[in-house]
């Protein structure tokens, strides 16, 4: 039951976060938020997404998002892409990394992308072939990992199946997608029994979604099967589609609260953490979904008595 | 690290949630609350205070509360009492059971109750005795044992002290609350493996705030260290009087939810649950704050398509 020493955080907030959002924001508060961001220590911040922008336009601008990035730093600001078309076009826009996309359930894949799991395996193995050629590393995300808004439960052996498809094709790492937030400490644990023996945790990434209040208890089920790289979004930017009004994506500063409590390293500045998410928040005019920001800014108004403590 | 297989839990909406909201109802909507939630399964309900109107003017008909509720079945209804007044107003209205209150922080303690932890041990020692000639159990509450808003961090042995001393004079238990929240798994996990070698964990229950959103997180802990009574607010009632607008208690429905999902027995109906806590918060025009709640509510709205997962 050791817990990892670090752990990477991968902000999805500019991406998954942002195109869940119904409030649409200018390039110049995209990219306000993504450099707010990199600011605080966060290291990996996907950035964007070249999907069609029928499907999503949020991410319309994604392409005036990364010209401008890729002048940046040496920050990772991955981009999710569905094809080659897509890849195309982030590389035309200069993206250097990539993330691709799956599910464990036939059934949400084809609500969700109109073809089967198997069919996108083969559209994304194309795409892991073409990626490397550009030397672009692509994260695999697997979604519905514990549970389907279509099918229902989902069972650990399709998502090894899945998730073993994405590294043999070349995928660096496969993030495990609780889409609609049902699982509970006790699904994650039985899911990593079942990947751990045939996949290094340190191939694995968790992606908990907050819908049903589960997804610190759930890392933290994680952290102790020894996964270490933690997808979140500032400010639980996103919430849920499958269950409007309801929690999307855990909050950036839940987790960075959880890990410096457990003496786990993220490189994260806390406080700059949710001066960014307040700032994004006020922006899409939503309530700031962290419940640590949401005391710590509490605790940040002039005339609250008590001390912050440790 | 092996869970329990049933969980006693103790709901305090009626009482410490109640008496930190500010719209005030009627005692008949706090008798609905009471009975809606002994009919979900729920069988210990903590349903009113003794303490004196003018410090909590929300518990001032706790009185008449307990008449009516004296009439009825084989539930528990403890009521929070603070003195030998509380004590005999608290027989007289009919009351079965008490809970007394301390602190494991002199600072909170002398804000809160205007005097030490010591003396309020003699003060609840009093209590005890006199309870016992009315063959009247008596639970305690331990406040502030990770951390303190005007002292800052707390110090294990201060909990162990605090708590045997509760238990030598007489208590049948102690409430541990993270009254405001700030700690993690980590404090937990520290805080039980100092207690548990002087305190059997069947001695002991948890009372989680959420205002930092670990309550679930430290629940899940403390379940794998042993512990088996888990304090909790139905639609998390309360919120945190430290940090205006966060949260409080953490809500019954989210703690359900995780039981069940690591198959420990509640004995809880979460869709009476979750409709008892949506009554509550419409009467008192709050948003409800359990994350469970509001996912079951969206789903069972009229045209939200996908099927709900288990």
């Amino acid at each position: 039951m050791a817990l990892p020493q670090q752990v990477n955080i991968v902000e999805v907030g500019p991406r998954d976060g942002l195109q869940n959002e119904t409030t649409s924001i200018s390039v110049q508060t995209k990219l306000d938020l993504i450099h707010g961001l990199a600011q605080t220590g966060l290291n990996i911040i996907e950035a964007g997404s070249f999907v069609s922008p029928k499907w999503v336009p949020q991410m319309a601008d994604s392409d005036a998002v990364f010209r401008t990035l890729s002048a940046q730093t040496n920050i990772r600001y991955p981009a999710l892409v569905p094809n080659l078309k897509g890849l195309e076009l982030a590389l035309e826009a200069g993206v250097q990394e990539i993330a691709c996309f799956t599910a464990a359930s036939d059934a949400f894949n084809i609500k969700n992308t109109n073809c089967s799991v198997d069919e996108s395996l083969k559209r994304i193995a194309l795409l892991v072939v073409e990626a490397q050629k550009h030397k672009v590393p692509v994260r695999g995300y697997v979604s519905c990992v514990v549970g389907c808004p279509y099918q229902g439960d989902v069972q650990p052996r399709v998502v090894l199946d899945v998730t073993k498809r994405l590294l043999d094709m070349g995928c660096y790492e496969v993030s495990l997608g609780d889409t609609i937030g049902v699982g509970t400490p006790a699904h994650f644990t039985a899911l990593l029994e079942y990947l751990l023996p045939h996949i290094p945790a340190t191939h694995l990434a968790l992606h908990c979604h907050d819908t049903y209040g589960q997804a610190l208890a759930n890392i933290y089920a994680g952290l102790q099967m020894g996964i270490n790289k933690i997808d979140s979004s500032v400010a639980g930017l996103g919430g849920c589609p499958y269950a409007p009004g309801a929690s999307g994506n855990v909050a950036t500063e839940d987790v960075v609260y959880m890990l410096q409590g457990l003496g786990i390293e993220s490189g994260v500045d806390l406080t700059s953490l949710v001066k960014v998410g307040d700032r994004i928040s006020r922006a899409l005019q939503r309530d700031n979904a962290s419940k640590v920001a949401t005391a710590m800014l509490s605790a940040m108004q002039p005339g609250t008595n008590p001390k912050r403590v440790s």
